[in-house]
């Protein structure tokens, strides 16, 4: 006898999780290395300390520890926007029709909008223990930068945003947040370093791009006395702090007794379909449970759908490390999309090793599909999503819809990563029906794979 | 012995009201009735029908049943972000160093982004109740005609909202929200009502008025079948929808045994400070309880500090109702506050008639006060304040300050009505030392009451 759901559940304040999930020391297979790009030796804790900290770079390369005890300074900010709700989506359901019974996990309840917050203020706690002044990072959508400046004022750290040019502008509501956090936005390229005064002279009036901004952001860091490079995505550690939304969906579902059928999300370079499912694919490869994971990238941008399984490098200058991921080649540019978090070229090691080993399907879906998706979802639960979310929306009202033709009541869990109260640029342009999406055909995205590096390893 | 009070205090789902309070039931003094312009007569449900809904006008002048069935559909919609959470607002006393204890009841947690969805979904049901084809409305900054677009997509109606043409302009990003949800949204004046082309007509290029909009709203309500006109604040029906508020509050409070000794909330036409305050004055008129009340309003519009109670029109083109309230008189334009909801000469009747018989206290604030009272919440409490809710922190803060010189732990509650996410054009003229505010002198003040329709009652 199934209990009765509330539309929201929520649970108390001692049930946030006191530990972070490693997923790797469940993995078989473990996620190759990280390779230094001067030596295609594996990257040591030495190597990374001059650019990032230290307690960060042992999660970094940790395969091995399975929980690692959130700081209680961490915990209690936690406390300010956490535990966060698992929604039943009765209202989606019935404006579908659908038998099926749909979760979503709503991590937008925060003024960075989204579930970018986990791990900054992880990233922020450990840079103050260690004594910084100051944390450098780059941004180019906002969420992580707004979410950084959070985390920073929290701990009193000096905060450096490299914000692309052509968003700085375009966004200057992002941009105030984060001021009125007291972080320091700078629009990247800028003269503020040896970089950025090379791409201006090479390229003057480029509008930027993220791959810049790392650049301008890394400099900064290492060149100023007290200061490490911080990041959002793709990093292992990410992934750990955002284990905290799974193992909380988890909570709340045992809780209920439910047991999920399908769980989906959206990816990028991995931080919320590792945050949101990783702690599932744990019991997956664990032998106590089987699920249907699916995630979910832009079909401009498809990295697990389209891409090859092998190193290259992180960034499009070629400068960081490399790694072994599922890859468009580093020198492809995705269109320009309204789900900014979904664009970049390679994803997370450790979810690309899990999808080579079929742990989890992938879906590529397309910009107008996915806001009508949105536009459903906003008008049936009163919530807006961020366009990145609503790739998994997307896709959760697809399997709903499966269910209403085979009759099935399964049940559905997603990830509601974001609002998009910052993204109305991309909804006037969809609601006007403007709204174009360029998908690469499948021979350029060969070309940009010939290109990548050949490792003799 | 004080329970251990959490960050945040979730009521259950079935620890939502499930009726509306009607404070005018308590009161010994009721507030006098709006009179008909033309006849000088106490207005009747007849008066009132051809423009607002049948159910609406009832509880508008019912001053004497005290709770309201919160009919099945609304409490449905409620579920969907209801309860609201009371935070503890422990990140920002530590802030302050100060002894007090602060917690405040957040309504911004909705994509309308404040508590005006209360009154939005109530207004819809009984539209949609009556066989109404569509509701038409006004809306300034974009809060109220945001909930109303939600609760009519919610309902299958149609909602109509004419939004002043410069903020039409200025807030692109409010007015894709409505669209999304269905809304149509028209810049007023427009060519779509005979009011509307009229104004155009004698002031070519004007960038509207709220009191404009309302013109077009209500033309459009009654020249056309099967619509009505709804309104945001200022009426009592509206209080009462709002009352949820300040149950909610009450009911956590006394769930963790909790005694406020302050209860602070901004004021513009009432909606805010009668939802959250109205239940707490009930028990001070019920001689129950006793509590320091305080509500804050603009400097730039002191209708209660510097206003006068009297019969005044309730908009600037004298034909709507009169109402015996504080008013800076009808022909008041209060500067370019950007507490857009806090912009009206006069106030709630029945806030009027509680104010004058001394249940609670008003202060006016300056704006750049408010502002540096928001980002010190903001970066202590990581949520990003509405300027209107802002003006209520602004003297929380001030209050647990006093208690930090005197040593006293009051308890201080204060209602967060809103987010500040669509207001970083304040913000940013804030961050840039660039805002500015204008305070009417005395003279100016004293002429405008001077215009005060003179009745011989």
């Amino acid at each position: 006898m199934e209990k009765k759901i509330p539309y929201k559940i929520y649970l108390e304040e001692n049930e946030i999780p006191k530990q972070w999930y490693n997923v790797r020391a469940d993995m078989k297979n473990k996620p190759a290395p990280l390779l230094n790009p001067a030596t295609l030796q594996p990257l040591t804790v030495e190597d990374l300390n001059p650019i990032f900290c230290e307690e960060l770079n042992k999660m970094e390369l940790d395969n091995d520890t399975r929980y690692f005890d959130i700081p209680t300074e961490v915990l209690d900010f936690y406390k300010m926007y956490r535990p966060s709700p698992l929604v039943r989506a009765y209202f989606l359901e019935k404006a579908l029709d659908t038998p099926a019974k749909i979760y979503y996990k709503f991590e937008g309840n925060n003024t960075s909008g989204s579930h970018k917050l986990n791990s900054a203020i992880a990233q922020a706690y450990y840079a103050k223990k260690q004594g910084l002044k100051g944390i450098t990072t780059e941004t180019g959508a906002g969420q992580w930068g707004t979410a950084l400046s959070m985390a920073c004022a929290y701990f009193g750290l000096d905060c450096k945003v490299f914000m692309v040019k052509c968003s700085y502008e375009q966004k200057p509501f992002r941009r105030e947040v984060m001021r009125t956090f007291g972080a320091n936005v700078t629009p990247s390229p800028s003269n503020t370093t040896a970089v950025g005064r090379k791409i201006l002279e090479e390229h003057p009036g480029t509008t930027g791009s993220l791959g810049c901004a790392i650049s301008e952001a890394v400099e900064a860091a290492v060149t100023k006395e007290g200061y490490r490079y911080v990041l959002g995505s793709v990093l292992n550690q990410v992934l750990i702090h955002q284990s905290i939304i799974g193992q909380e969906v988890q909570t709340a579902l045992k809780k209920y007794d439910i047991k999920p059928d399908i769980l989906i999300a959206c990816t990028g370079g991995g931080s919320n379909l590792g945050g949101f499912a990783a702690p599932f694919m744990g019991e997956m490869l664990r032998g106590e449970a089987d699920y249907k994971i699916i995630a979910v990238e832009p079909a401009s941008c498809p990295s697990f759908t389209k891409g090859k399984f092998a190193y290259d490098f992180c960034d499009t200058g070629r400068i960081c490390p490399l790694a072994k991921m599922y890859t468009l080649g580093s020198q492809f540019i995705p269109s320009a999309n309204h789900a900014g978090g979904l664009r970049f070229h390679g994803m997370s090691t450790i979810l690309s090793q899990l999808y080579h080993d079929g742990l989890f399907e992938c879906r590529a879906v397309e910009q107008n599909d996915v806001f009508k998706a949105a536009v459903t979802f906003a008008r049936a639960e009163g919530t807006l999503p961020a366009p990145e979310s609503s790739h998994a929306i997307k896709v959760a009202i697809d399997e709903a819809l499966k269910c209403k033709e085979s009759g099935e009541a399964k049940t559905i869990v997603f990830n509601l990563s974001g609002t998009g109260y910052f993204d109305l640029v991309a909804y006037e342009k969809y609601n006007s029906g403007v709204l174009t999406d360029e998908i690469p055909s499948d021979e350029t995205i060969a070309g940009y794979l010939s290109q990548l590096p050949k490792l003799d390893l």
